[in-house]
């Protein structure tokens, strides 16, 4: 079959499961050979080939809608929704999303990149549906990971009480993207290995029967008994204790499994919850056997041997940057402890794990948790660094101003993947930081020009005892700068003069120097002399320099990969305003008040005009009376 | 005794049961008569006064550490730990805190406000003490109601898995603010009642005994049955299932009952669940037989009749305003749904729920799930209205950011409290979400300025159809104009000048509006012409009313009962940046970068600057160059 016929999945239906096993393995091929090119969430989707043919086969999408938590494992059903001609455009500039795409498809229906959003989406659906009595079956389908988020087990509360139809697959992979943590994974492993005793059902009812009748009292006891039979009759007792109908476990790669179930669930009326057993990576050797999940978000390979194609002496990546100081700073400083939400590997803390077992904490998914347990150790003294991407800090807002900041406690905050990420798009870009940061009393927020001055920040933030502070820095590898040997303080809101000049200064800080940097240069060939400074504390301000500058009425240009709507450069806005300098001349660069898709980092800044060139333009604007002079 | 002479909690260690609950009652008497005139959160104090005297009996504090959930039953702990002879000025402005206090006392080691942070903030309490070696016991205390909030499940399933030495005690009082939501809420009674059974065991045993020996298959079947017996012989198979050890259901009225529980726990290693039922309200019938849950949080009443002492004749309360709208417009628009975390009583939905409940949907202590799950609502053509205080707000940011704004969805919401809240003070602020929400794209921010204004606003959002809209409103009774009989649309980021003026312009909404048309009037007498502008819409701004400000540069004085760092003064000095108006005056007041305790709405704005005469000041010193002309 040629897949990019595909327009949608109606033809399933009459497939048998040969057809289907040989259609799956055609698949699988394909996302193998489209990915090793584009590279992708390969390890997810080829876990959920046969479950995505199955639901695809049993429900009638869209008038069923299939509600994917996190989304990235959604490629089997973009394949089956008449999407396979896009895939060399895969989470590539205006090409084909990573994510549901609600306007790629009528087969979306819902929208993510975050995880654990997957049941309160449904259950809104749900309602709708009921509502408007209309006849679908809503489907969301949650890894074990996910499961693990807060809000997740909040609607999984809300969805047990309620008791409307609705049919929750978990996609219980054993492994989300590290290693699962949790009570919930425990008691899934239990259910897994229950299983096996599904058929003693028969046998238990006959041991019962030998019970001998009794009167009284026992008599209460027995019924209390029988009554109980269904908890261990069944292996997910958990989710039948939420008010769910069990049915698993089932594996997740066995077609005549997967429909057995998925009929009884369609069945079955209130919350159904199918537990699917799943290996991340099916039908990929390299991935199969790699046990520390490598393959959950990779870029280019090669097909055969399963390596990665990557650029040859790349700098060390920011967080393996920040890693590896806080491994340095742990052997000195016993207070030092790290918290990871399921980012082990993203955030490059193996080694440090490997060093510092009882010092570091993976919560799993889990945000909100990981912030208040940062706050709960610093109220004991100790030195909590929560390492954590921009947009997942995003989950721990109310965390940062309840319990981090307005205790003003010691928690160091590692903001991975700051500004804008690239292939992963709008749900992840981590741009809303510094305008939500900023404006919580207490917070110290830096960035580094690079990985040099990042280990000093890092180093600064563990010597820092007056509260809260966080450095931010970008996704990708630094700059290929010195290391310097020994760690030094930054004073705390102190910002450094990168180049000297006397008709303009550019305030800008990390990603963004370069940029700068290249536009003074430029300036300097046509006779204007301009400041770059970085202005490396985003909170505080440098209020010295500041003063300094406006004191002579210096125009001065921000820059920033983040928000424009309350960021770095509103802040500048405010000291000019606070301090009474009325005729200050003031531009800003950074992000437009919209949402900014995916691609690669540099095709998004030339979309938005975050380029040397605007930055010219921009100082060029802000120079009349220069000109006029000259 | 007198309470008033207690100094630390230590002298409880040798009272007998007799003389226990003679000094409960004594407690019970002194929290009757004192918050009759202070008001407070008088039910569920009532409802641990047993509990926690038990606590302090048994473990010693500040050693062994408390940490309360939410915070508000913390009363009869600030009793027992030298605090009782302040409970005159309890949430008084310079007075006792409501909440937990980490100034007030070392018995205080975690400081709430918000719910469900106990449990993540015990994890890291229990991770450092074993990282430091220390023996204590850490004794987080949750309610029911908060333990269904994500975080706290988050917690749950991360102290299930650690294992480490961890008391919880679940204080179930059956009815959070709100009678509670939840499937565990359901598991709950379910255990209470399984309670009874638990003699149940050894009559379990003799009977698994009858069961014949078997070989094979069946005797696999038949230790099954055994090692499953714990199952049902628990009453807490939830919690155990989430690797609790669990004890209870324990009347929290009887002092033997408590600490032989108590006991039990401390002896017992790894996470520990003590299950304690409660009655809120115990011992004061007013508030034992009030099952609508209005003793929570209660003004001062007469003692003998429980009779709340209010004001005569106060306008409607700003959440009764909104709340009769929807009413209203929910008879005539069938897309109309209202959500709410909890808060049923506090935000005035009973009638709603009344009228529609099928239409209205408590979803517990659970802001984020409440967030999307009306996203999943608006995808489907609905028109949902999440109904949330500011400071709950922020623990729906993320959700806000990556599933409502970014899918531009349809949700409307109903900010109440917004702005300074007074008594409950610093942890319920209403004061972030102006900067937190006007940094995400899409996002429509209004505020009225009287209750007749918020009817046409409510109606404005349910008519406007192009993404998310919120309307913010303060704690408290509106201003007692007259309602207009008929709704009409407000123009989306249109202001309305109030007074005009030509010597300045002060833009600001909702509640300061009346301080600056007192400004404006003084200032008259002056000689001096003040524009008053009701800047209604927060986000978008009314750029063609600003275009004409700045055009004839106007200088401009903002006014906003919230943070000043990204607020909506900012967001006018953006607006000048972006529009090239360089000598625009421009002042802004609000609230500066700190955290703002309890008090008197008045005595706060008084104690930041936010009144009258500063605003008087502000708009003098931009006028300079008047008064050198005149």
């Amino acid at each position: 079959m040629d897949l990019t016929e595909i327009k949608d999945p109606s033809f399933l239906r009459n497939m048998s499961n040969e057809e289907l096993e040989q259609f799956a393995a055609q698949i699988r091929q394909f996302l193998i050979e489209k990915l090793s090119v584009t590279g992708g969430h390969l390890g997810a989707n080829l876990g959920v080939v046969e479950l995505t043919l199955a639901l695809h086969k049993l429900f009638q999408s869209p008038k069923d809608k299939f509600i994917f938590d996190v989304g990235h494992q959604s490629y089997i059903h973009k394949i089956l929704t008449g999407r396979a001609g896009q895939f060399d455009t895969l989470r590539q500039y205006k090409g084909l999303c990573g994510f549901p795409k609600v306007r790629e498809s009528e087969h979306d229906v819902w929208e993510t990149g975050h995880s654990s959003t997957s049941l309160s989406a449904a259950m809104g659906m749900t309602i709708a549906r009921d509502l408007k009595k209309e006849d679908s079956h809503i489907v969301p389908i949650i890894g074990d990971g996910a499961l693990t988020g807060g809000m997740a087990l909040e609607a999984l509360n809300h969805i047990g009480h309620e008791k409307k139809d609705i049919i929750v697959i978990l996609n219980d992979n054993e492994m989300s993207i590290a290693n699962n943590v949790g009570a919930l994974h425990n008691a899934l492993g239990r259910m897994r290995s229950a299983g096996k005793y599904r058929r003693v059902k028969d046998e238990m009812e006959w041991l019962m029967k030998k019970i001998p009748a009794v009167g009284g009292r026992l008599a209460q006891t027995a019924e209390r008994v029988k009554d109980s039979m269904k908890y261990f009759m069944v292996p997910g007792m958990l989710f039948e204790e939420f008010g769910f109908t069990y049915y698993g476990p089932v594996d997740g790669h066995d077609f005549s499994a997967l429909q057995e179930n998925l009929q009884y669930a369609k069945k079955t009326g209130g919350p159904v919850l199918v537990h699917v057993i799943t290996q991340k990576g099916k039908g990929y050797q390299p991935a199969e056997t790699d046990m520390k999940d490598r393959w959950h978000g990779v870029g280019p390979y090669k097909i055969d041997s399963g390596e990665k194609i990557k650029p040859v002496d790349a700098p060390p990546a920011w967080s393996e940057v920040v890693s590896s100081t806080l491994q340095k700073k742990a052997r000195e400083d016993e207070r030092l402890t790290v918290i990871t939400p399921a980012m082990i590997l993203g955030s490059k803390l193996e080694k440090f794990q490997k060093e510092f077992p009882e010092r570091l904490f993976d919560v799993g998914i889990a945000e909100q948790h990981a912030a208040t347990m940062s706050a709960g150790l610093a109220t004991q003294g100790m030195k909590p660094f929560l390492a954590i991407y921009s947009t997942f800090l995003q989950r721990a807002y109310d965390q940062l101003v309840h319990d981090v900041c307005r205790q003003n406690l010691n928690v160091m905050f590692g903001i991975d993947r700051a500004g804008l990420v690239g292939a992963d798009g709008e749900t992840h870009q981590g741009v809303f930081d510094i305008s939500f940061l900023r404006s919580i009393p207490n917070m110290v927020v830096m960035m580094p020009k690079d990985e040099n001055e990042c280990q000093h920040m890092v180093h600064t933030a563990v010597e820092y005892d007056d509260g809260p502070i966080a450095v931010r820095y970008p996704r990708g590898n630094g700059l290929g700068v010195a290391m310097d040997d020994t760690f030094h303080s930054i004073e705390i809101g102190s910002w450094e003069v990168l180049k000297e000049g006397s008709d303009a200064a550019i305030l800008t800080f990390g990603t963004t120097i370069s940029l700068a940097l290249q536009a003074s240069k430029d300036l300097q060939a046509k006779g204007i002399s301009v400041q770059v400074i970085n202005a490396r504390f985003i909170k505080p301000l440098d209020e010295r320099m500041l003063h300094e500058l406006m004191s002579v009425n210096m125009p001065i240009l921000t820059i920033e990969e983040a928000v424009l709507k309350g960021g770095f450069g509103s802040s500048v806005l405010e000291f000019a305003e606070e301090n009474g300098y009325q005729n200050q001349s003031i531009h800003r660069m950074g992000i437009p008040d919209r949402y900014i898709e995916h691609g690669k980092v540099d095709q998004l800044l030339e979309e938005i005009g975050l380029t040397k060139d605007q930055a010219i333009q921009h100082v060029q604007r802000m120079l009349p009376s220069k000109q006029q002079r000259a």
